[in-house]
C-alpha cells in the first residue's frame, strides 16, 4: 500500500501537478508526533522526542522528530511530549465478570463457596455479553489493546470484541461438572471446537481451549485438549499452581507430583498452554516451563487479595519464561487494566526479596507488553513498537499531576501511573479510545445495560440469602 | 447562621412576603443530594439515597432524600447515584518533593546516599513552594481534604495551604546536621518556633514540630521538643521505628532500647506525637503507644517499594490504637492521594498475615477518614460525615467502567477506585474541585512552573553524575 503510493505519488509529480516537495512525503493513515515513546524493542530504545508512523494497520516506522517530515497523514496525532507505548496485554481475565464486581469480596474458600455457585445461577449469553461490553470499555479506557480470557460463551465475548475493535484471545471453558453452556467436558471440548473453526479465520481474535484447571478436569480431558490444540495450532489457557487445594488433589492423583510436573507427565505441557497464577512452583517446575515454551500469566494483584501467595515471576522472568501481567477476573483483581497491577508487582516482589532494587520498573513494563506477547505466543505481531508489527499503541498523559515530573518514564508509570492517565487507544491501526472518548461504542449505553442487569444479580443473590458484602 | 435564617424566614413569611411552602426550607450553602451517603461514623450509617448538608464550613445534617426537602440552597450537586464520603486525610506526606519524583527510584540506602545530598543542593523557598503547588493539585483531584506534611521552609508550605483551601498540619522539620532553612537543631526549633507563632490561630492549617527521627536528633532535642510541644499544645510528628539503621543507632544510643521504648524512656511519647511507618515494633511497643495516645501514620506503599517490611497496623487498628493512611512523600510512594494505597494496604495486609478475610475494605476506609482523623487528633473536626463537623466531603465518580457495579460501596473504593475517580472535592465547605476542574488555582500555571523547575534539577542532577534512572 506505501509502496503503491509513493509511486503514485510519483507519477502525479512527474506531470507537474504537484509541488516537489510533497513527492519527499509519503501519505499514511497516521503519524503521532512529539512523544517520549517507549518502544519495548530488544534494546529498549527510547525516543525523547520521537515519531510514531501507522499505515493500514501496521508500524511503517518509528524514530525521532525528523522522521516526522517523510511522511504525512490526515490523522496527525500531536501529543505534546506524552509517553507512547505499546498498548497493555492482558494475559488472563474473565471479562464477562465485571457484572459481578464488588460482591462479596472476602468470603473464605470464594471460588467454590461463592462464585461457581452464583455463576451456575446466572452465567448467560446475555450476561457474558453484557459483562463483556463493559469490561471492554474499561481496558480500552485503561490501555490494554490485548486480552486473554477464559469463560463461557466465548463466542459472545468474541462478537463484543469483533465491534469495539480489540485484540483478544478467547478461551472456551472446559470443566467436569455442568455450566451453563455445556453439561460436562465432553460438551466442553465441542463448543471450543465449533468457537474455534468460527474464529480461526479472524484477523484479531484467537480462538482458544479453556480447561479450568488440572484439578477440576480428568486427566484424559487434558491430554485430549492438548492433543487437538497442537492439531488445531490453538492456544490452551489453564489456571495452574494457583491454590493448595489443587496441589492436594493433584498430589492425590498423580502419586505427589506437583501440578506443573503432573501436567508434564501427561504431555500437557507445551508450547500452546498458557497457566495462569503459577504460584504453587518450584525450581524443577520452572525449568519444565522454560523447556516447554509455554507462557506464564502473572496475576498479583489477584492472588494476594486472595492471600494465595507471591508467585516467583521475577524469578521467571529473569530465567527467560515467558511471563506477562494479567489482571484476573474483576471478582479477584478486581479491574482490568494491567496499569493499576504495575504498583503491586513492583513493590510485592521488592518486598518478598527484601531488595529495594529488586523487580525493577523497566521489567514491569516488560511484563505488561513483550513479556505478555511472549506469554500469549504473540510477539511477532504485537508487544513492541517496531517496524512490521501491528500498531497497537497507547498515549500516556503526562499532563495529569500524578504524572509530573516525569525524570524517568518506566518509573513514572509503574510507581505513579494509573488507568486514568490513558489518552488515546490506538488497535490494529484504529483509534479506538481519543482523549478519553470511546469511538466505536456507546459506553454510556453499555453502563446502562450492565447496571440493569445489577438488578437481576441483586434479587439473585438476595432471594437466596447469599452473601452481598 | 442557621437559627437566624430560619427566624428570618419566620419573620418574612409572617408579613406574607413569601409563600408558605418556602418557610419549611431553611436556606443553606450547599446540598448535595441523589448521593450514596458513607458517613464513617461510629455506627457506619450508610445512606443509599441520602443528602448530606452544608452551611459555612459544616455540615448540619445528614440523611436520607426526605433530608433534601427542608432545606434550599443556591448550590445544589446532585450526584446522582456517586459515592459522597468524608474527605481523604493523608497522615504523613512531604509535599513539595513532587519535584523530584521519579528519580533514582530504587537505588539502595536512597534517603542517605541520594535524597540528603539531593536536597542540600536543590531544597529553597522557590522549591518548597513550586512542590507544594503540584503536589496540594494532586491531592485535591485525588481526594485528600487534609494532609500533614515534614519539610522545610513550612511556611512557604502554608501559604500554597491557605490559598488552595486545603486543611493541613505542616511540621517544620528539626534535624541535627545543616540543612536549608536551618544550621542546625536548635535553629531548626526556632523556625519552627516562629512558624507556630505566625500560624497558630489559623483555622485550617495547625503548624507543627517535625523532629525528622530520633537517630537524626539528639535526645536533648527530643526532649525540649516534647516539652514545647505541650507548652504550646502543637503536634509533633517523627519518623519512628521505620529503619534497620534507625533500630540500631538507638539502641547504641539507649542500652537496648527499640525506637518506641527509647521515645518513652526519654519522656517524649504523647498524646502530640504523631509517628510515621511504625514497622519495627513489637508488642509491648503498640502498647506504649497504645497508652501515649500517640497517633500513627501507615504508608504502606512507600514501606513495601523500599522493602523496609509491613508495618503491624492491622493489629494496632484491632487495638484501638489512632492510625491512619498516609502516603509518604513523592519520592517514596510516589502519589499523594491515599485511594491508591487502599489496594496495597488491603491486599498486603491479606498476604501477610495468610488471611483473604483479613483487613476488609471497610477497615481500610476507616483509616483513611476516621483513623487518620485521630491520628492527627483531630477526630471531633473532621474524618466522618456529622452533623457538627467540618465539611470536608469528596465524591466519588460510580461511572467510570472500573467503579460499575457497586454492590459493596467499600469494596469498590478499595479494589477498584483509582485517584482519577474522584470528582468533587469540598473543604471547609467550599468546593476547590468541581467535576476535575480546580477552582481556586491555576493548574496548569501550577505544572508549568514545576516543570520550568525540573529544568534545574535535571543539570544538577546530571552535573554532580548522580543517578537519574
Amino acid at each position: 500500500m506505501s509502496l503503491k503510493r509513493t509511486l503514485l505519488a510519483t507519477a502525479i509529480a512527474g506531470l507537474g501537478l504537484l509541488p516537489l516537495s510533497s513527492v519527499a512525503n509519503e501519505k499514511v493513515d497516521l503519524i503521532i508526533t512529539d512523544a517520549m515513546v517507549l518502544t519495548m524493542n530488544q534494546d529498549k530504545t527510547v525516543y525523547e522526542n520521537g515519531t510514531v508512523i501507522v499505515d493500514g494497520n501496521k508500524i511503517v516506522a518509528v524514530g525521532d522528530s525528523s522522521l516526522a517530515k517523510q511522511y504525512s497523514s490526515d490523522t496527525v496525532l500531536d501529543v505534546d511530549g506524552d509517553i507512547v507505548m505499546p498498548g497493555l496485554i492482558n494475559t488472563h481475565t474473565h471479562v464477562s465478570m465485571t457484572v459481578f464486581r464488588s460482591l462479596a469480596d472476602d468470603v473464605p474458600d470464594r471460588l467454590h463457596r461463592y462464585i461457581f455457585p452464583l455463576e451456575a445461577k446466572l452465567v448467560s449469553r446475555d450476561m457474558v455479553r453484557i459483562g463483556a461490553n463493559l469490561g471492554n470499555v474499561e481496558m480500552v479506557k485503561g490501555g490494554v489493546t490485548t486480552y486473554a480470557d477464559m469463560y463461557y460463551f466465548e463466542d459472545e465475548v468474541a462478537k463484543t470484541v469483533d465491534k469495539i475493535g480489540m485484540r483478544a484471545v478467547l478461551g472456551e471453558t472446559v470443566i467436569k461438572f455442568p455450566v451453563a453452556d455445556a453439561a460436562n467436558a465432553e460438551e466442553g471440548i465441542q463448543y471450543a471446537l465449533n468457537f474455534i473453526e468460527q474464529y480461526k479465520d479472524h484477523s484479531r481474535i484467537t480462538p482458544a481451549f479453556a480447561p479450568h484447571a488440572p484439578y477440576t478436569n480428568t486427566t484424559e480431558t487434558l491430554q485430549k485438549i492438548a492433543k487437538l490444540s497442537l492439531e488445531k495450532d490453538v492456544p490452551v489457557m489453564i489456571h495452574l499452581a494457583e491454590s493448595h487445594r489443587e496441589q492436594e488433589k493433584i498430589a492425590e492423583r498423580s502419586d505427589g507430583l506437583s501440578p506443573v510436573k503432573y501436567m508434564d507427565s501427561i504431555g500437557a505441557l507445551n508450547k500452546n498452554l498458557v497457566g495462569a497464577h503459577m504460584i504453587l512452583v518450584d525450581d524443577e517446575d520452572i525449568e519444565l516451563v522454560k523447556k516447554s515454551q509455554m507462557g506464564v500469566a502473572h496475576n498479583m494483584s489477584a492472588n494476594i487479595k486472595s492471600a494465595k501467595g507471591v508467585s516467583p515471576a521475577l524469578k521467571m522472568y529473569d530465567q527467560d519464561v515467558r511471563i506477562g501481567l494479567g489482571t484476573d477476573g474483576p471478582m479477584s483483581g478486581n479491574t482490568l487494566s494491567t496499569i493499576d497491577e504495575f504498583n503491586q508487582v513492583a513493590k510485592v516482589h521488592k518486598l518478598v526479596n527484601q531488595d529495594r532494587a529488586a523487580m525493577p520498573p523497566i521489567k514491569v513494563i516488560d511484563m505488561a507488553t513483550m513479556g505478555a506477547a511472549k506469554a500469549l505466543h504473540m510477539e511477532d505481531k504485537v508487544g513492541s513498537l517496531e517496524v512490521g508489527k501491528l500498531a497497537d499503541i497507547i498515549v500516556i498523559d503526562t499532563k495529569a499531576p500524578n504524572m509530573v515530573p516525569v525524570y524517568n518514564p518506566y518509573s513514572a508509570l509503574v510507581y505513579s501511573a494509573n488507568s486514568a492517565n490513558v489518552r488515546h487507544t490506538i488497535v490494529d491501526g484504529k483509534i479506538l479510545m481519543k482523549d478519553r472518548n470511546m469511538l466505536t461504542v456507546d459506553e454510556d449505553a453499555i453502563r446502562k445495560e450492565a447496571l440493569e442487569f445489577t438488578k437481576v444479580v441483586r434479587s439473585t443473590v438476595i432471594e437466596s440469602g447469599e452473601v452481598v458484602q
